[in-house]
């Protein structure tokens, strides 16, 4: 199904705002409570939160983040789901989503539909409603979603990327690597494990994986803290080793720099032995693995660099037609 | 200033991704507390709220809500003053923003400071933390950037647009039309004096005016409700006049039609008679006009129709390049 068509009565264009907006909340059914506490009012209307408050925003842009071999329910779930593994990273509960839509004229109808057929099972999957939003007309060839989602602590704390110390062990969820096979859209926010794992005390810090892990690591250690990674541990994805065979590059390397894992990257105390939180891990989540990776250490010199993964803005046209 | 530069050392992509956000961070300066209440980990954390939450979003783009002719820092105030707005029509207290914006690779990044200095300076008016945010790579020519804002009801309630009843009063604070000639980006959100309304009981049902009194009425009123205008009352803009003249359109038809007034319309209880809330208006808002300019009716054929207003998706190129 393609997201433009030359067909004016297929167009966007074609129903006008009003009736557009319309259409979307039909689109989008459950998902979408009425107004005020829907789509409809100046603003939505959210109860009031005993809990910390979480935020987080992300989108998703045609031929950046996906492309045609994408389906526009697929791409619909991944505008969710990018926001929904930033909640799973505070250990977060996912709540509400408001969504701004930037569009070029000849959108098709149909794509349109289905983008919002797949946001709104995907909304309905993890308990997210759709509460508002807006849509705004773009130059010829664009379409960008841009989601803001809200969320709750789920338990007493919100786990932030700034607790790790030196001597922590470095752990990480699932596999990762060679995201670009079909990963990248295909994945579960990792709502469950993350909430989980906030209520474990030795847990210090967490983070998604989104752009690779030899960048992501330094969000979660600034200097002097630094990676002590063993690169034997990672755990590689199938899909990096299929990678690997075509690029002449190592699993690893796709491993460390695909970007686009969803994955949990996270802290956990240095100073008593991981082996209970292992155990506890399987029992409750047998299907993903949790592998340590290494540890947390005070710069030295002698460290491997880790340079890569996804940088976003560069001067010469995206070499990847999906981020 | 240019929005866009050919020279590559004055582009976003001369900074990459990590380097521009630490300068975003600098530009926002005090309107952007530091993580993880702020931008920089995966989600922003913001307190519980014991009042109702109101989220809305808004975004401009370039050559839709604004042109070359507005300075950058009137653009960035314009995409928070637009959600403002928003918060305003509830009877709200604006709270926190997140923004995310889509940057063609060549955005200047002189004009990406000055963006930042009037949105963090408008952000201090206002008492707003920008939380969080993100940056993605757009096509060139393409610059977006799109705001989410949450608050809090400012007393008892949230004023929505779904209670006006037959009888009532209809009034506008403000005067209406020609906002092409400066207001569209010059206004100033209506927040004290939407929460001042939300407090007076007699305010039934309330909204804020962004594509024309003709348009937007009819969101305040489903049938078989309607709005009885006295078109003679319209509080028309000196700017309305102004164009009136060039346009060879009457003023009333630019104060119904020209959108982006940011003023609100109410609906107030039509059993009691105005006078009080007029009288207790003046002394609160002596600079600020409150207008009667109708009454709701159920509908009759009898009724002039009010078509008109900004249509926000058209088969054609936009005749406006300001929306």
């Amino acid at each position: 199904m393609k997201l433009f068509t030359p067909v004016a009565a297929q167009q966007v264009t074609a129903l006008g705002e009003r009736r557009l907006i319309a259409r979307i909340r039909r689109w989008l059914g459950a998902a979408c409570p009425p107004a005020p506490f829907g789509i409809g009012d100046d603003c939505a209307v959210l109860p009031p939160s005993r809990r910390e408050i979480l935020v987080t925003t992300d989108p998703v842009i045609a031929g950046r983040h996906f492309d045609a071999s994408v389906s526009p329910a697929a791409a619909g779930a991944k505008l969710l789901k990018r926001n929904l593994s930033d909640i799973a990273a505070m250990g977060g509960t996912p709540r509400s989503a408001v969504v701004s839509l930037a569009l070029a004229p000849e959108t098709s109808l149909a794509w349109l539909r289905e983008f919002h057929r797949g946001l709104a099972r995907c909304a309905r999957t993890y308990g997210v409603s759709v509460v508002g939003g807006d849509i705004t007309q773009a130059p010829a060839g664009f379409f960008g979603g841009f989601l803001t989602l809200l969320g709750e602590a789920s338990g007493p704390r919100a786990v932030t990327r700034h607790g790790a110390r030196e001597g922590d062990h470095l752990l990480v969820t699932g596999r990762l690597g060679g995201s670009l096979l079909g990963h990248h859209h295909a994945f579960s926010p990792r709502l469950e494990e993350g909430a989980w794992l906030a209520r474990r005390r030795e847990v210090r810090a967490m983070m998604d994986l989104s752009d690779g892990l030899a960048k992501d690591v330094r969000e979660l250690l600034a200097p002097p803290l630094a990676p002590d990674l063993d690169l034997s541990a990672l755990p590689v994805c199938a899909a990096a080793q299929r990678m690997s065979r075509k690029s002449g590059r190592s699993a690893i390397d796709h491993a460390l720099n695909d970007g686009e894992d969803y994955e949990l990257l996270l802290a956990v105390d240095g100073r008593r032995s991981i082996a209970p939180l292992l155990r506890a891990w399987k029992k409750r989540f047998p299907q993903v693995p949790l592998t340590p990776i290494g540890r947390v250490v005070r710069q030295r010199r002698s460290l491997p660099p880790l340079h890569g993964g996804f940088e976003h803005l560069v001067a010469s046209p995206s070499k990847r037609g999906r981020r």
